[in-house]
């Protein structure tokens, strides 16, 4: 393996051991030295490539955004209307927050003890959920006297109790806890005409994204 | 002063320092030397009072409770239909949680490092949203086809959700943030005879709540 590909896979694997070590014991309480030795490298093959413990961490926060980024990105197809784009986004995060603890550490950091200079990632989500109500109401999609931002406060508040309630109980996080509660969002903003095209569990789009289907 | 009376205020003011200690630094980091030197009392005053750290903090955890359960219990009128208990009881929890470190500091450990066998806070909370949900049903004051059940889910995650937010940007848990949220949320669930009637902002009876109007 050439050397520059064997830093990449460290630094991929110092990544996801830190990740599992800031959910397992949150961040104050997670050691470098447990990180190292679950990765299976030396200390110093860490400080090669960290600085510290918020660096370790603001790298985990980062990979987090990209990939949670890209995730939003794929769930979204220009031919969908805006709340079904919104629909799809919210579970496609949320799949991607269930399944992947890089980007489940990430988000819990960003609220908890943000590293970056930037928007926290609850703020990007704000931001996503924010443009893309606007979007609907450009298209005419939302119902007469829908307010926007009280919308989009009330989808950010409650999807962030849902992860945060979920992390004690799976249940809570769940596709059909989101879908049930989507549903009932959906009803009290879109035009009637509107919601009997919406698909609130995002699928069948939302499993494919933009991937080619399988053969 | 009477010796117990004495140490009643002794344990007291024990509590708020601890509830301030786990705010500012949280459970892990908090100190038991730093919560009996803010509350002006030696160590083995704390030790003579608590155990240990997990002592100290499911006693602020049981406070918050007993705080808590009083709050909803004074904001809720037998005279008032249950979506306006429902409406106010939500609104005296969070004027509570803003202004009482012990019930914030015990709200985020139950979720966090619940030190309790029962229900944590959070189940509470559900149970009673639950709880008043069934009863607006039996009122008849529900649309047609509302699901209970996931309309309870919603509000929980919504507040919990405010809540979090609200401990990095107070704006996230304010009166007015939460009106406009329960508004919707109302719109969502009332009968439209039913809606008229209610006040989404808990007022003005939340103010008072059972006690005696001020002369």
């Amino acid at each position: 393996m050439a050397k520059q590909e064997r830093a990449v896979r460290t630094r991929h694997s110092l990544i996801s051991s830190a990740a599992e070590a800031f959910e397992r014991h949150g961040y104050v309480q997670a050691k470098l030295s447990d990180i190292s030795a679950s990765a299976g490298v030396s200390p110093g093959a860490l400080h090669f490539h960290f600085e510290n413990k918020a660096a370790v961490a603001a790298t985990v926060e980062a990979s987090a955004g990209v990939s949670l980024r890209r995730e939003a990105w794929l769930a979204q197809r220009p031919e969908m209307n805006a709340l079904q784009r919104l629909t799809n986004t919210m579970h496609a995060l949320a799949g991607r927050l269930r399944r992947d603890v890089v980007a489940r550490a990430g988000f819990k950091l960003s609220y908890e003890a943000p590293h970056g200079s930037g928007p926290t990632l609850h703020q990007e989500w704000q931001i996503c959920v924010r443009q893309l109500l606007a979007e609907a109401s450009d298209e005419a999609l939302l119902l007469d006297g829908t307010d926007c931002s009280v919308v989009a406060d009330g989808i950010v508040a409650a999807t962030t109790g849902f992860e945060l309630l979920g992390r004690s109980d799976p249940a809570w996080f769940s596709a059909a806890t989101l879908t049930a509660h989507w549903r009932l969002t959906l009803r009290s903003i879109a035009r009637p005409e509107i919601l009997r095209a919406l698909e609130p569990d995002g699928s069948p789009t939302r499993a494919e994204g933009r991937r080619p289907p399988i053969r």
